[in-house]
């Protein structure tokens, strides 16, 4: 019996839109055996070349830092029914660990990241186009409560990093990318109306198609 | 039994942006029985008092030219599962005919028309609200092709009325009113993959719920 190629849904957005909590909610609604869920954040480039000090200045939300070509390889194999091993990346030192994470196949294949709906080899690929449109100030604060809780950074430090490198990268790449969604969903994680529809579409795909 | 309360969408956006096309297409979908659809367009104002000139000079993209209270009144009675008489427009004298529709209600309702996230009364009325954002010049291109081929008028007369009352009436209620909207629908009718997220929903509505 020939592989049904899985239904691919891209989820992008600026940071801290929400594009973690709806993918997760959808997951944990499908199951692992209906949905695999991949994340762009585990394709960050290998930075081993540069010192500490260089990599914590790299500019972590422009295209340049990601690994499209290892990304596109491991959706090829996921297409085919084929398990991945999805890199781990170790934030703290801004590199990859020598240790990957198998992940299977399944009818629904979601990727998500701030980015995927930018590169071309990758948006062609999805069934359905997500865009997390959150308001920037909203994102902004988030970031900056998520970054002092958990990564222990200062509001200044945050505030100077966003300035830099996040927000440019979100007005020349991100938010232009919203323009190939095909639904695009005001309020990210909190929006129940707009996650029920999703859900129905995941239920549908996952039990019926 | 109780009756159980119907689930109410709102389907917003600006002129031809493909609200019609798309209310239709989930109406085909679920059929009467599940569905009733109810058009705004149906609930002009009456201007039998205003001199026939007078009525085609009329804002008809501005709130006030629709009965609200009316819709409204009819919305309550759906919701409880009471048949509604929708006023038959006439577009051809701008005036309601003395005939009505009788609408039964259904386990789904959904009011289509460009202000309906706009009134407030009504907008709170919803479980899903949904806005078809489809660009200005593409909107415009139709409504040029639709009221020509279908309404014998002429691009300049067209043109004149888009530019002091369609387009004003967009920048000031129905665009702002896009706020409002739990899921927001890029290129109208034309877009597939977010019309089998909506049919997944409606079906999931129709069938199990």
């Amino acid at each position: 019996m020939p592989q049904q190629r899985p239904f691919m849904i891209g989820v992008a957005g600026g940071t801290c839109s929400g594009k973690t909590t709806v993918s997760e909610r959808l997951a944990e609604l499908a199951g692992d055996d209906a949905l695999a869920l991949i994340k762009l954040d585990s394709y960050y480039v290998a930075l081993s070349h540069l010192p500490l000090e260089e990599r914590a200045k790299f500019n972590y939300d422009h295209p340049d830092a990601f690994d499209w070509h290892l990304l596109n390889d491991h959706l090829d194999m996921l297409a085919k029914g084929e398990p991945v091993p999805v890199p781990i990346y170790d934030f703290t030192i801004y590199d990859r660990t020598p240790n990957v994470r198998m992940l299977h196949s399944a009818r629904i294949v979601v990727v998500e990241g701030i980015l995927v709906l930018w590169e071309p080899t990758l948006r062609e690929r999805f069934d359905l186009k997500l865009y997390l449109d959150t308001d920037a100030d909203l994102r902004f604060i988030r970031r900056l409560q998520r970054d002092v809780a958990e990564r222990g950074r200062t509001p200044d430090s945050i505030i100077a990093q966003y300035l830099e490198t996040v927000r440019p990268s979100h007005e020349q790449f991100i938010e232009p990318s919203k323009r190939y969604a095909d639904v695009i969903l005001p309020r990210g994680g909190l929006n129940e109306p707009a996650i029920d529809v999703l859900r129905a579409r995941i239920r549908e795909l996952a039990v019926f198609e």
